[in-house]
């Protein structure tokens, strides 16, 4: 790949950044040092050279032999007030594929370069418009298919997160001159900051890197879902609840025991959470070796769960509902959520009944939440979705609160943790000043790497790889 | 369905105006008189009640409860200088469909309407920004596929047909005023306008009317695909040449006898013609009755294309080849161009020798293309598409003139041109004059329909409810 600063400045960019396919309309952007003279070429109507930013004009778009394209709105953005910084115009076309390519086409010959994904935004931090994570926002933004999601993607690019970060950063490096200073009067054996006031503004802002590091888990959840695992013994009904909350026919169901065994997954947002559901093999011993991996499997997913649903059969025994528990107890987690799920309590009248022998077994539990029904009953589905809604409310982020979810920005807060912790260490044990600088210098250097003041070409690169096409 | 009036200029309308799904940007229109005024409830920035026309600002959008749902560029056209002639305002968001769902929301809570299919395009109707043939043009300009379908939807757009109407129109409406002038004072037995002169204005008008009514097939074969009929004997491969021609595995594909028996039909753009081929059943006698009516179907598409691919396997007898050419030569018409396709050319050295055969048998003819090769080799069927765009090419339209390409303009247009018969057939018996301005009348109306400066509230909902939602 190319270093990064040739990708800039000097060319000018061109995409569709409307989503593809047929419209109304779809918007063409065109960035850079030439955008005004390459798309005067094609433009029929009001001058756009002497056109003032921020203002939309009416024409047509012409080929190189003077044939009309498209009658189009050109929307002329003048740098550094625009998204990338340079001269922007967005083109509203027609939403025609065929008109989207033909007016590409036409940017290309006249010596714009079709941009690579992400590279209006990567032009934009460049420009010093946006920062990394604010970039990174972005693209989360666009992804986001909850609320809960959107508002701490949208928090993140309107720089929420980069603000905490660039004041931890402050008073780091308000600390690493200080002690930087003492360095050059190190002979006159002069303190200008007592070890004490040191230690603690270093615990301080550990003790809000931690903060911010440990949100992770969470955030990783708001922005993949919320792990729930369908477990119980087989023929319970768990790939029945599936389809169920999925709304299609995604598990293959059967009435043959062992009809699972691989562990299927997929996310449905309910009540505004996303919840990444997973459908296990059931629990019984088996003499199929592809059914022993999927019920270790489902073992593993039992333990990695948010929230287990233990699907019992209503119309098999106490001691088979027993026999499931003994297997699923020993992997729940303290925090997890436990709901059981009463099935084929249509065709049970004495469902009731299990619910109290089983409340017995399994001690009573303040975090157990019980749905008697069918997973086949739409009101029982409603029952269930309304208790997973709930449990995800109960445990969502209060608002305002800042939210990791990008693995980036989790390792590089753990790195200056890291760091941070080494230079507690050493001013505690009176090592040498320079040492200790030397940490927070550290500590300063991933966190500039968060916010993207250092920053390498692959990095970028892989970053604004992950953008869609046009932003 | 409310009456039309009703459904216009009260009340504001908002739509996602760019393609569905996930994109760097999306678009949100808004028109009518409440317009400014309802954005800006949404609207955290430049207060757009006081923006003038044309303008583009940066701002937030908030809901109810105040939290900003994204950042956003709003451009303002005020009305009658807007695409409806109402006040427009565009909502340019992150394209997450999220977001593009949750705007749409926040504007209905705040008084504005999810519009109808077409509805931003029916209020320039309304309002008279453009015509009905131009509003009908906006859908094909969005639908076309190819550059010659484009093109002929771009000059519908702009007005090109749109005002040769208007020509005929005014001419008619002249002649009519003549006409009713002199019953006028009919008592007095002048003649305002010779029986010659209108009947010599009469047949130019149709001739004109006419001459646009018969451009229809052309224009429908632009439009829809021009249709390529592919026959020949069971098993000559012409399955295999769809399969080529549309680079997919369309058709199945067997060496048993008979295998297709349905007419399988696809469109492929070639050279920038819309090509439609129909793979037909085999030619042969047989006791099957599916594949009876297959084959007969194969003849009525015969009869049908504009060009026919007939499929010679080489490999097979001279006679087989004879008894297949008395079933199709009776089919084909006078102006169906004739490929002749002689397959399995690669394991069949002689097959330039079958063509000499042939050419004896079917009489030499200029409109008889010939490719000899196979239908599993790419550089053959590249010949062929280049014989194809080659036809395509003799047949197009000159460059300017206008075609018709909407069945509903065809019906107005034979309509009027039987209107018109009437008349000059009247003026030629010389019937009374308040008679043969009765026919004219009449042609007015029906050029008046084409136009929509007559319409109903039913034909307009048929013609809105084709357009996509947002335009």
């Amino acid at each position: 790949m190319e270093p990064y600063t040739t990708l800039i400045s000097d060319d000018t960019i061109c995409a569709i950044s409307t989503p593809h396919g047929t419209g109304g309309i779809a918007v063409i952007r065109i960035s850079g040092p030439d955008t005004i003279d390459i798309v005067s070429h094609v433009w029929h109507g009001k001058p756009l050279a002497t056109a003032t930013s921020h203002t939309a004009h009416l024409g047509n778009i012409i080929d190189g032999s003077g044939e009309v394209v498209d009658q189009a709105v050109a929307t002329v953005f003048r740098g550094p007030h625009s998204f990338t910084g340079e001269d922007v115009v967005e083109l509203s076309v027609h939403g025609s594929p065929y008109i989207q390519q033909r007016v590409l086409s036409i940017l290309t010959q006249h010596g714009a370069r079709i941009a690579e994904a992400g590279e209006f935004t990567r032009r934009a931090f460049s420009n010093g418009r946006i920062d990394l994570i604010q970039a990174e926002g972005i693209a989360d933004v666009i992804a986001s298919r909850t609320a809960a999601s959107h508002r701490l993607a949208m928090s993140q690019m309107r720089g929420g997160f980069s603000s905490r970060i660039k004041l931890l950063h402050d008073r780091l490096l308000e600390m690493a001159s200080l002690l930087e200073l003492e360095l050059d009067f190190s002979e006159e054996d002069v303190e200008f900051a007592s070890r004490e006031t040191l230690i603690s503004l270093a615990e301080e802002i550990l003790a809000c890197v931690t903060k911010l590091a440990d949100s992770f888990d969470k955030g990783r959840v708001i922005k993949e879902g919320i792990p729930v695992t369908i477990t119980g013994e087989t023929n319970a009904g768990k790939s029945t609840l599936l389809n169920s909350l999925l709304g299609e026919d995604k598990a293959i169901v059967s009435d043959i025991h062992g009809t699972t065994r691989d562990s299927i997954e997929d996310t449905v947002n309910i009540g505004g959470h996303l919840f990444r559901f997973i459908d296990t093999a059931g629990l019984r011993d088996t003499e199929d070796p592809i059914e022993s991996i999927g019920i270790s499997r489902a073992m593993d997913n039992i333990a990695k769960a948010s929230i287990v649903i233990w699907m019992v059969d209503s119309t098999s025994t106490l001691s088979s509902a027993i026999a499931s528990w003994s297997r699923i107890a020993p992997r729940l987690q303290d925090q997890t959520d436990l709901v059981i799920f009463i099935n084929k309590s249509d065709i049970n009248a004495e469902a009731s009944g299990l619910q109290k022998e089983l409340t017995d077994i399994i001690a009573p539990s303040s975090d157990v939440h019980w749905v008697i029904g069918s997973a086949r009953s739409e009101s029982d589905i409603t029952t269930l979705q309304d208790t997973l809604s709930e449990i995800a409310a109960a445990t969502a982020s209060p608002e305002g609160e800042i939210t990791v979810t990008n693995l980036r920005h989790y390792q590089s807060l753990t790195a200056a943790s890291r760091a941070i912790r080494q230079a507690i260490r050493a001013l505690r044990d009176n090592i040498p000043g320079d040492l200790v600088a030397q940490d927070i210098r550290e500590t300063l250097y991933h966190l500039s790497t968060l916010t993207g003041t250092i920053t390498t070409p692959d990095l970028l690169s892989n970053i604004f790889a992950n953008f869609c096409i046009g932003k």
